[in-house]
């Protein structure tokens, strides 16, 4: 397209300055085929339904066409609410089909969130690190953040305890917390059951609402899953909200909320001016998937191929980390986060490594609202298993040559 | 679920207040089996693919199934920005597919648009009527409205013209002109090309931002269709946005827009954080119709059969009508806009109408921003024929009695 005339930075509104393009996005720019990427986060096909099941999904939706091309409710089929009800029921969260509204993916429920809560200098608490891209929706709207650390048994609530203390002392409220309890993104951590309790605890004597966002908590590696915040929730506090993204495919871009009337309401209403409905086609794959065990069946599979890879990372950095690094034992999720011993900045030496190394992590900084640079986020669930010990391989050498260099500099 | 709490109306943001349920939602809560509505906006299932070429698209999947349940670009699949360019310059928009981006339906266009561009205090021009929706969703950011009356050769460039100069006179600039040139929501009225042009010249001198919003433009039933604003806009000014929900169906949640590189940049940053990408296999489907020449078989079946529903639409009001009102006469779309001659308060008599007459449409208020209530929307693309007659025929009925009762009152 040919253009006499640029359109100028100053006819963007203010807020797209705190909107920068995914880490994602722009190491995808950079991938060789000899390079072995910890940076993504997309899960494995493996995951996605198998010829099989797909071809029958496919005749399923033969006989539901003219509703599939149709618009449908804003609140989702209701079908698909049905079953995700008994679905839920199943993994601990007792609820009505009125009480969940099926969204365009999750990531759209941060977008409606934000929409739905937040005002300019609002309070906002995020976990120390925590999902950047849920940072870049709720910046949209220019929240204060308070931000609480974790150490391995998840949020350290006791440190949320003395901020809020310290916050209403100062007459001001805290409005939303967003947490990922289990198998959180990018920590790879899961709050501990007491953690869970206090945190409830808070909410109730401090009046704020919390988010629960839920993508891996179906996917855990060992032993029960974690109990959820919301089957805990007795006063309507808590919004939950999960994905077919992990367990069944993002491709369909499927999430779903679950929440009190009087918030599934709001999520309603906002959703309608912003896309609708989410696509009753993919919705009806979604349905399909639960009522004929799909999804139930794919589970403990994704569960056993996800360890693996998970074990296999966790013992190779064992085998060469050791010395320079910690990290988190994650009980699910896709991703394994890196403490380096040394104070290098990972985002700086990104590029030389991805060239020199031939291997690529996500900087850990863009996951925090305060100023950390010597972490990293290392994903599992895409590289196989040779590709993990060789990757870990390259990393470490590259972490002990920059470590060398900062003795040297320090 | 049982709750001890209820959320309290002050923890939602501000922006909620302006949010309301769209009038749609709200008429389908009262339908009952022999009440005529034409409040709704939805297709005719005659638009969506036949059996035979759904299984065809359904075959197709099979063998692009793993690239289907994946995470996909935020700018779209390559393979439909390209049919979609394709498809663009034969219909008179040259297009590299660089310049496109797939979005989830054209209603979140508005969305994105919105969060783009819109500051608090921004002036957003728009048409008088206007689609109410893109209302609600830029009403989110508080821009300041011109409202630009339409006639039934489109919007008053000339007035448009005056408010620039006053406008400008006074220090302050237009950000951003929102327009649906052809058979508008909810008007019916397209812009003639003398008035097009104008509109583009003013944009230039007044250095501003045109969303155009054409999903209706394909299906235009005389003549050829009108020439995009799109395809007269030499300085990369022109944002145009179109939808494949009255083309194939709305189920998939389509929509697109092409626009200077510099925007679709802006676009794909939001997205991201909005939905991360479009289903991808949706996209596949639609895709796969434009290839395979379905919705290019499809677009004249449609149109015919739309042109139908309208000729029945305009003799019913011509016969039953003729004295109480007038109307515009849609070259395309999905809707007839109606000015009564009395002054009735269309949204007061609404549930009264709904009840006594068995007949639905949506009251015109909602679609301005400044204070008019004796207009409707009429919808004639879902009703039947004999709908279409008996509808009209029930609601000439209502506006006599109530034009009786005001002549009474005044």
């Amino acid at each position: 397209m040919l253009l006499l005339y640029t359109m100028k930075s100053r006819k963007f509104a203010r807020r797209m300055k705190y909107v920068t393009m995914s880490d994602v996005s722009e190491l995808l720019k950079w991938m060789t085929p000899d390079m072995i990427s910890f940076g993504g986060g997309i899960p494995d096909p493996i995951t996605f339904p198998d010829e099989a099941d797909f071809n029958e999904m496919l005749t399923f939706l033969k006989g539901v066409k003219d509703k599939a091309f149709q618009y449908g409710k804003t609140e989702g089929l209701d079908e698909l609410r049905v079953s995700l009800s008994k679905f839920s029921q199943k993994h601990s969260i007792v609820t009505d089909p009125e009480n969940i509204i099926i969204t365009t993916g999750s990531q759209q429920v941060l977008d409606l969130t934000a929409k739905i809560f937040i005002n300019k200098n609002d309070f906002v608490a995020v976990e120390l690190p925590t999902y950047m891209v849920a940072l870049q929706v709720f910046n949209m709207f220019k929240p204060k953040y308070i931000g609480i650390p974790l150490d391995f048994e998840g949020m350290r609530t006791d440190i949320l305890e003395e901020k809020l203390r310290k916050l209403y002392s100062d007459g001001v409220s805290l409005k939303l917390l967003y947490t990922m309890p289990t198998s959180q993104n990018p920590a790879g951590i899961s709050m501990s059951i007491e953690r869970r309790k206090h945190l409830l605890e808070l909410a109730s004597k401090y009046d704020f609402i919390i988010l629960e966002d839920d993508p891996y908590g179906y996917i855990t590696f060992e032993g029960d899953e974690p109990i959820r915040l919301k089957s805990m929730d007795k006063e309507g506090r808590v919004i939950y909200t999960s994905t077919f993204s992990k367990i069944l495919g993002p491709g369909l871009r499927i999430g779903w909320i679950i929440a009190e009337e009087n918030i599934i309401k709001q999520y309603v209403r906002i959703k309608q001016i912003t896309d609708i409905c989410t696509s009753p086609l993919t919705q009806y794959i979604a349905y399909y998937t639960l009522e004929n065990g799909i999804v139930d069946k794919k589970i403990p599979i994704i569960k056993r191929f996800y360890r693996e890879k998970r074990d296999a990372m966790l013992n190779a950095l064992e085998k060469y980390m050791s010395n320079s690094a910690t990290w988190s034992k994650p009980i699910g999720g896709l991703f394994i986060f890196v403490w380096l011993n040394n104070n290098i900045d990972t985002r700086a030496i990104l590029p030389d490594v991805i060239k020199k190394y031939k291997v690529a992590y996500l900087p850990g900084d863009s996951f925090y609202v305060i100023d950390v640079r010597n972490t990293m986020r290392l994903n599992f669930s895409y590289p196989s298993i040779n590709q993990i010990e060789e990757g870990i391989k390259r990393l470490s050498m590259a972490i002990m040559s920059y470590s060398a260099q900062e003795q040297v500099v320090n």
